[in-house]
């Protein structure tokens, strides 16, 4: 149901009910408006999950993920579950009658008179929350199986059973980037951005100054955060849409023995555009100087060599090219990282790299982890392990051919030079006359979600991004789609 | 599933299958062990959802969700995701396979040689990852309705439909906290001590003093917060086991007015002492001092006077009494507060009190949230207002009752003073002779999960807590085990 796979996903994910039928334990009459929207609705004598089985025969309907059930006591709740329906919900005028049902564990428990409006709402063919195929740089569209993760069993975070789900992230996390238990791996609870903090403000000695390089907004963050804790910096500054040079970045170190850390974001989510990773890094091995790195948004879909590198901090999250849901980041740390962040004193006591680090080795958390997002990283990592690597990258690889191939077949304008962009990002420019805001709402009304340009490209540019659960075909519907909005936006403005 | 609800629960977690038929659409033979271990198994000549509902009467069980579907097909793979199945494996020797189940959204793909391991691990009677019953201070119990709402569709944060969701979390966490849109939320992706280091950095002005009260390891830990960004603190310390008197706030305030800020733990999970909340806001409020509280565990169970209370920045998180999931947690800001907020310079990017604030106001996120988790808060927060927040309470109190109740017949040293213990932990000393892990390991055998002591009083205590989805018949179950363990652990010792 979640990997966008065929050309007509999108329509359909705009367009169709959740519930195709509801099975009334009770008050069909409730239902009517339901009916009308286009539901089926099935009234059984006896209250078993077999009777669902019954109605879906008797309907057709053979997904039960895409039944309901109403019921107005706690067998019928319980019945409804026990089939794997899609929602039950209870009816229950008063606190006792809800009492009674919660126990169950229904979706909701309402009174008569407001169900009709949350069928609606939640279900009905007019509902706002709805799968759609997300083209926007993370939150990703995932699997079932990543979701199912996330809704597994509770656990409590210092019992032996959560210790192993850590410990088989880090050991799959050092796996995808190609590096051995000599590397340190810290997972913290919170975006992209919580773990690139982590990262830079372990990395810098006091009285020392970071080097950060900057041609986007996350390169401007990173100086940001290093402002905020009182770290000085210098920074080397490119138009966002070039890349920064490796000579440039040996210049500044050469110039300035003050310098203790270099600061680069991989992957511009910004625009798209790659920094040459591995120049930079091999500049920084040879002058000895720590090197952080936001791959944010490339680590997965970008082959990046890290064993020997000259890369000591690199920074990624769950949920954009690992697919995995949005609550988790991680800091994978080299031997020369791990000796660093030994040396910085602690600056902030959640975003503390150091404590992190101790933790893991001696098989603990410092803090509560996000164990829904921690078990679906788990889940989504293993999938990329059933796939392979390679494997994976390559299929960024093909979507990436297929946007420069639609943005090249409707005329329209790429922000970056082919050299410097990344396999999962494409910036386009807004065509004369076309606002980011009227082509974003006529493709969501098509399932498609696309992204506004960031800062000052807000006017200029939307932004197309593969990541996630999706296949080709699914972006020549964008294709077709795409065509059709311009050529109707074109005249409407 | 997920609510503790009877005696007997405990046990039946402890040591049951997690699957109790296994539908064969290919490989049967690869389910002998799992026969062997309790499992029924079907072998149906038709690929359908129905052959699996068929299976399921023939066998005698009447839960889809512990039934697993084998096959080595995408249309066995998909019919057992139609029906609903608690597992679907996929069967594959190659790439080529493994890629043509993958679509179909499988729970694993494995070759043959590896499923009856995997069988074992993740369903078997032997399996590690089941649900237990957590008496740990949060991650807590969760209702399946938590749980399926962190499973529900993939959301974009900058879309219509997930600004409305964390619209509505904040207007409910308003609702639980009795006060106005005049107060303001931040939600941050991270654990409760991330909002409390949130709320504390953004509390103190340059060059002014924040007074800690300090009785437990999370008073130790605001005072370290502060620390590490340099803010320079002055402390009350007070034993674990004594809650601060109101008159030494007043008289600290008095005496020093550098002081600008006032941290205070709630409840100290340390021990699972309350401190006199309300007393202490009147002192800061008459004062004019800002107060920063640390509701972390118990925010949803302790009733909480906020507006006009002299509370200007409380924290608390998702996944304790609330009953969500952890990976959020938030800060309630006062008028007040806010304004101090707006005098304060940032003291970090990720953890900017301030741009919270400010995002929210505009409808708008800072950083890629946990949607997830805050799509779990919701449905949690919706279970409480279905409920009622005095019978959530009420429940707590009866429930902690029920705990003073077994400690007292069971002969067990209660670590506090009944006149300062919360509704939802108790510490109790560990009887002469008896072990943490021991009693640790004994209780969970039998499926309950209690906590060691913490800091310096690691080797004299263990702690209850009853916080999240159970209900009070699972306390008189973990009386009966402990009653038993204590008298085996005696013998052994």
């Amino acid at each position: 149901m979640s990997i966008a796979a065929r050309a007509e996903d999108p329509t359909r994910w705009a367009t169709e009910r959740a519930l195709l039928l509801w099975v009334a334990f009770a008050n069909a009459h409730l239902l009517a408006e339901a009916e009308s929207d286009g539901a089926a609705v099935a009234r059984p004598l006896e209250v078993s999950p077999y009777a669902v089985f019954a109605a879906m025969q008797e309907a057709g309907v053979d997904d039960v993920r895409r039944v309901g059930v109403l019921a107005d006591d706690a067998a019928g709740i319980a019945a409804g579950r026990k089939a794997g329906a899609g929602a039950v919900i209870g009816i229950a005028e008063d606190a006792m009658a809800r009492e009674l049902l919660r126990l169950a564990e229904p979706d909701a428990v309402v009174p008569a008179a407001t169900f009709e409006a949350l069928e609606d709402e939640r279900y009905g063919s007019r509902r706002e929350l709805r799968p759609r195929v997300l083209l926007n740089p993370g939150p990703a569209l995932t699997t079932d199986r990543v979701k199912r993760a996330a809704a597994g069993v509770d656990l409590c975070h210092r019992e032996p059973e959560y210790k192993a789900l850590e410990a088989r992230v880090r050991d799959r996390l050092r796996e995808v980037a190609g590096v051995g238990t000599e590397w340190g791996v810290a997972l913290v609870s919170g975006s992209g951005t919580a773990a690139d903090e982590l990262a830079l403000v372990a990395a810098v000695r006091p009285e020392r100054t970071l080097l950060v390089i900057r041609n986007g907004v996350y390169g401007d963050r990173l100086q940001a955060m290093a402002e905020a804790h009182g770290i000085a910096t210098v920074t080397i500054d490119r138009a966002w849409t070039e890349a920064v040079e490796p000579a440039a970045v040996a210049a500044a170190l050469a110039g300035d023995p003050s310098i203790d850390a270099v600061a680069l974001v991989h992957h511009e989510t910004t625009t798209g555009l790659l920094n040459p990773l591995a120049a930079i890094a091999e500049v920084c091995r040879a002058a000895d100087v720590r090197l952080v790195v936001d791959a944010v948004s490339s680590f997965g879909a970008e082959p990046i060599a890290l064993a020997g590198s000259g890369i000591d901090l690199l920074v990624a999250s769950s949920n954009k090219c690992l697919h995995g849901l949005p609550g988790a980041a991680f800091v994978l740390v080299s031997p020369a990282g791990a000796a660093r962040v030994a040396e910085v004193p602690r600056r902030s006591v959640y975003l503390d790299l150091a404590g992190y680090l101790r933790a893991a080795e001696s098989g603990s958390v410092p803090f509560t982890p996000a164990v829904p997002a921690i078990a679906a990283l788990d889940a989504a990592l293993e999938e990329l392990a059933e796939r392979g690597l390679d494997e994976h990258q390559a299929a960024y690889r093909e979507r990436a051919a297929t946007l420069d191939g639609l943005i090249d077949r409707l005329g329209l304008e790429p922000l970056l030079d082919p050299a410097v962009r990344s396999s999962s990002i494409r910036s386009v420019r807004l065509p004369e006359g076309v606002g980011f805001d009227e082509l974003h709402d006529a493709l969501r009304a098509h399932g498609f979600v696309v992204y506004a340009g960031q800062g000052r490209l807000a006017s200029e540019v939307f932004r197309i991004s593969c990541m996630g659960a999706l296949e080709p075909p699914v972006l020549w519907g964008l294709e077709a789609r795409l065509a059709d909005v311009l050529a109707g936006e074109r005249v409407s403005a």
